[in-house]
């Protein structure tokens, strides 16, 4: 079954899953110089912030001062990510990010009481407060995320039926605080998917919620990412999480040095060469994903970044 | 339309395609061990060896030295490369391989006229003469092999008209010398592939021949490699090239530094989560990648030698 969607919208995640994750101080000004020429490829929508705890994550330190240096680009919508009230606080007070509420939770239990120490049941119960904190914000609840959709390190394999009674949830969450979900995230934050379970999974969600956007948001940590987008492509799904030069890491995963988020550079020249349109120039995006390396001085997983893009050798080809 | 194989075949490549592109000289007896290791995986076929000129490529000119030097395991058949009568003749005298025959050619002239200087009818004209070398040496000719199948860094895209046409041209020097023809390999020598072009390209062969075998000789210069195998298991396709650790490279492609194959464990890892067959001992497999990494003395592309796989962290969530 192949139902390919024709073009696909893409959420870059680089400048917060990235530089999130060095382990030495990025200047902001370089932070800022890669969201500016980030705005320039066609992107439209970049995740550049993240309101936490300083001394959690040192790099995100400096988030109010990346979004105040940024040169915001017409049609494109910036956005951050926070954990709590005084995180959402911070976000609205930049006024100029995109804020946005989302209901999450986790398919595994186990992951949940590793790393927040609570039970599924208080992570329910929370959402609702959080819910009620953007109506207090007048922030629109649009989003819900399902975190450890395809599995987990520390619980293993997810029945779709699982994520179909979770889904459920979130939605009566929604519906008793009179919002509505448009967006369904199915996260794989510790890299289990497969082509196979991601068909099975997107498969389930659609067949249930016909209507419902759903958006993957994939690692590469065993190198299934683009083959798990592809797989996503096949049943229809057309948002996709992505990071420039496959930035980012598995802070979770209990294994160092794993590969990032699934490649922006890559998933778009897969899209470009499938005739799937990503309104992004994906010379442009090779130019990024080279100053991204730059900048964290280390190399960064995405292929075509180094392979290059198939137009300059048609377009010599063709001469 | 899926239609996955129920197992597939695996030509391990890593120690022909990944030492021959080093620059630095591997010694002899660190390419016995990684063979050797190879060997222990479950892996049934390797190629060990390349009989072509040392000035050339350096790193083969212990070929001899290699094949006598390895510890055969029964049930693994050893390859090698050659190029010409003198090649075969070495291979055939190092009494230990498998000595098999094939018809080559090129679906990009271009392409053959930079790296070999010959036009596509010198080049048909010489499979004859080729063919006959093999009668000569008493050498089943039962392979053809299509370079350049997916795309061309000099020519473009290929279409899949050209393929077919060019399958019939070998088909017919085979029945023109009494050979049968049983395995067709369709080679992505300089990285064009992408899932859908493999779709075009297996389907219109498959519908053309539907008894014959088909390989795909991945590369993943541009990030495509795994995501191209997945495609080509969700045309039935049942043999792969690939090689440990992602090694090798593309030598004609006009860019250094580009990942090489598509990776042995990695594209096990997505067999055995797919419940695809392969015979082959995963962790066995990503302690073969780590092996060649050392060897080679820099990073190799594959993921799961470094994102692990999912078995042991299965047993320790059932635990």
């Amino acid at each position: 079954m192949s139902d390919f969607p024709k073009s696909i919208s893409i959420e870059e995640d680089g400048p917060r899953e990235g530089f999130q994750v060095e382990k030495t101080l990025i200047p902001t000004a370089q932070k800022i110089e890669l969201i500016d020429a980030l705005s320039n490829t066609g992107l439209k929508r970049i995740q550049i912030a993240s309101f936490v705890r300083p001394d959690a994550v040192p790099n995100m330190a400096d988030s109010e001062q990346v979004v105040a240096g940024i040169t915001p680009q017409p049609g494109v919508t910036y956005t951050g990510l926070w954990l709590n009230e005084k995180g959402l606080e911070r976000a609205i007070a930049t006024n100029r990010l995109h804020i946005e509420g989302s209901i999450t939770l986790s398919a595994s239990e186990t992951f949940l009481k590793r790393n927040q120490n609570r039970t599924l049941e208080q992570l329910i119960e929370s959402q609702h407060t959080i819910v009620e904190m953007y109506k207090r914000h007048n922030v629109d609840v649009t989003t819900a995320n399902l975190m450890a959709t395809f599995g987990c390190n520390f619980e293993g394999d997810i029945p779709e039926e699982k994520v179909l009674s979770l889904a459920g949830i979130m939605f009566d969450i929604a519906a008793e605080h009179g919002v509505t979900i448009k967006r369904f995230g199915l996260l794989d934050t510790m890299a289990w998917a497969t082509p196979d379970r991601i068909k099975r999974i997107v498969g389930a969600m659609r067949n249930k919620y016909p209507d419902l956007a759903l958006s993957l948001h994939l690692h590469d940590t065993r190198g299934m990412g683009i083959a798990n987008a592809y797989a996503g492509l096949e049943m229809g799904v057309a948002e996709f999480d992505s990071s420039i030069a496959g930035m980012g890491g598995c802070p979770f995963a209990g294994h160092k040095g794993a590969a990032g988020n699934v490649c922006t550079e890559d998933l778009v020249f897969l899209c470009d060469e499938m005739g799937i349109e990503t309104g992004v120039d994906l010379e442009a995006l090779v130019d990024c994903g080279v100053l991204a390396e730059k900048i964290v001085g280390h190399s960064l997983p995405g292929a075509v970044k180094v392979g290059g893009s198939l137009k300059r050798l048609r377009e010599r080809a063709a001469a």
